[in-house]
């Protein structure tokens, strides 16, 4: 099945916004057996988006669209629709109740301009929101598919993989194509690509090496006539390449380290707190992204002062002695956030976020530590000099540190 | 001048490379009087390619393309740009010399498949790259523009800032579009439209209403022969959605709430301490995002259990009372780390970020406070039950409400 995706926004034309939701639907699709064969950025014009709905309907089977579904007069993608489609739009009684519900839920009447969020066409069913006043729509016309969902990422992704994605998979026609994405730590890229060549010359499954913020990513990618048919092939790829890296595999696909350490502190029984200095709570934040890390995550600290390290329990002569800014430090600040916050694992940071070099160390020095009962781990980092990456980079190379860990255990 | 994008590469229709180029150009050719209409994202197939070029050159007056420059048999914008045009593509010898001796400089020998990044067309200059192999093309044809530049962002911004853009400004024939970002807070979309609805009929000034997570922001375009033109043209209309907006102003253009706040707290000459469960380390996380942060901020307690509250300074009995869930207890915690890490100004978060609710409030139910010395101030907020949406709503609502307390003091 051929597949165009539109975004819709002058913003997205004007550079202010950077296009995540196509590249999200194009990185979900082929699953589906959807091939992407074009994606299009364009603005709140009705005569332009009509149009660009008209081609990619000729050339494609299916057309994803996101944004313009919100309620002024800016959100045009229904009328766009209707207009390629030569169809009316028509208030749905029980779409507007729906809508009406929303707003008295949060105590507030519902403007009159949000009622077009409330319309269909003929060809068009709804897809329910519940997080967000704008519902999509799927409609179905001449053996064509058009799915319509909201701009925000957060209430597309929703839609997409509780309604679009189960929706679709009923669907396939063509090639299936499945990824296995394989992410390792510690190594570079290059070294990467060097351990894993054999595997590189291979067109299907075929291997991308792709150099991401936690690491070096190894997608495997297969097609085939169907899902298991594409698995069998990428089988002996995907256990090759987790013998050759071993213990510098940290996960699969959708893991992040956070969701990692979930698993891996669940799995233990074990409980955890944290001391940070340069990350200044992103890595307490990280980790309470997860659901469920209430029952692991005893709290955090953000000490960025000397004082505030000192007053929750890190020896002053500790610091004294070894300055803010050491591997000494950090223990000292691992093993503080354990007892402190009766947990069972503690870890410390410190570091220099920049923008000025601290105690002589250069901005991108940063010590992290781990501290258990039975046993210490440091972890030494010199990163590139930019605020976000030195705090993203130590959060994350500390999230899998831990995960590694606590395989050992 | 209408201009389009086309950025090429099977890897962006494979989600497996975000497409920076296009927001790079989108947001540098207003201010050279080019106005982008479409911006769309194509794969490595000629004809498809082809195709492109020929649409995109019916719409506009200026294509721009990124990306398939490169030596192998993938690397097809020059082929394309050929048959769209209807010419034929021949080595340029003094080309072909410049790109041997990169390889030389490099003490390598050029690869034969390097050779056709030495071609051009009858129609085309060369755009040089010193930065990489792929030189660009500058293509002018009966009235059209194509500029083909590389796709690796680093030698494209650089081919961007000392040569497309300077030979472009010299022929601005359009007009010159400046625009200016109001941030609001508080209101919905739909009732922010409402307010401001009388500049909404405006063509130029242009006002555009965008639903983002810091708040509704309305931007204002601007066209003119000059970029004074432009601005005079805007600033009764910024002047008058500021006077209906008023206090719900928080920002403008490139601001964030943490750099708000940052620039009203080191006016006020004051410092913050956090003591925050739901948003799990976010909020100090923003906060710290901020270079210099450690000059205003004491530090943070992530405080995720009514045990950790209580040790840090929080009353038990305020607790017992009113649930860890409530009005009083987001005090309670905000005066605790006012006191307890010995700043001016203390904020405290509680809340139900999920997956299930806790005692009774539903997920998405927040309390925060503000305390100072001689005040206290509220804020209750009922989020979409995302646990992402809870936490960043959270934090910018907070920060936002700081600001325009600081305003007031």
């Amino acid at each position: 099945m051929k597949g165009e995706i539109l975004s819709i926004g002058t913003e997205l034309l004007m550079g202010e916004l950077t296009d995540t939701n196509s590249v999200y639907i194009a990185s979900k699709a082929p699953a589906l057996g959807v091939t992407i064969q074009r994606m299009s950025q364009v603005g709140d014009d009705l005569n332009a988006l009509a149009a660009a709905f008209t081609q990619a309907l000729g050339r494609a089977d299916v057309v994803f669209s996101t944004g313009g579904l919100g309620p002024t007069q800016d959100d045009l993608t229904r009328e766009a629709i209707s207009l390629a489609l030569g169809e009316e739009m028509t208030v749905d009684p029980a779409l507007l109740e729906d809508l009406e519900a929303w707003f008295r839920y949060r105590g507030a009447p519902m403007p009159p301009r949000n009622k077009k969020q409330a319309t269909l066409i003929p060809s068009a069913d709804v897809i329910p929101n519940n997080q967000g006043t704008a519902p999509g729509w799927w409609v179905e016309k001449g053996g064509k598919l058009v799915i319509a969902m909201p701009g925000p990422p957060g209430e597309m992704t929703n839609i997409w993989t509780h309604q679009v994605s189960p929706k679709l998979k009923g669907r396939v026609t063509g090639q299936v194509i499945i990824t296995r994405n394989i992410k390792t730590t510690d190594l570079g890229e290059a070294d990467v690509a060097e351990r894993v060549a054999r595997y590189c010359e291979s067109d299907n499954p075929y291997l991308g090496i792709y150099a991401k913020h936690d690491g070096i990513h190894l997608r495997i990618i297969g097609r085939g006539a169907t899902e298991e048919e594409a698995r069998e092939l990428m089988r002996p790829v995907e256990e090759g390449i987790v013998a050759i890296m071993g213990p510098h595999v940290w996960g699969y696909d959708d893991d992040t380290p956070e969701r990692a350490l979930a698993q891996a502190l669940t799995e233990k029984g074990l409980t955890l707190a944290t001391m940070e200095s340069c990350t200044g709570g992103l890595l307490a934040s990280n980790i309470t992204d997860e659901p469920g890390s209430s029952g692991y995550f005893r709290g955090g600290i953000v000490a960025y002062s000397s004082e505030a390290k000192i007053a929750n329990g890190a020896p002053p002569e500790v610091i004294e002695a070894h300055g803010a800014i050491s591997p000494e430090t950090a223990v000292a600040m691992a093993e503080a956030a354990r007892r402190g916050l009766n947990a069972d694992i503690g870890v410390g940071i410190t570091g220099v976020a920049g923008p000025a070099e601290q105690e002589g160390k250069a901005v991108g020095t940063v010590f992290a530590a781990i501290s258990l009962e039975s046993r210490v781990k440091n972890v030494a980092l010199r990163l590139p000099p930019r605020r976000a990456v030195v705090k993203y980079r130590s959060v994350t190379t500390v999230l899998v540190e831990l995960c590694r860990l606590l395989k050992d255990l």
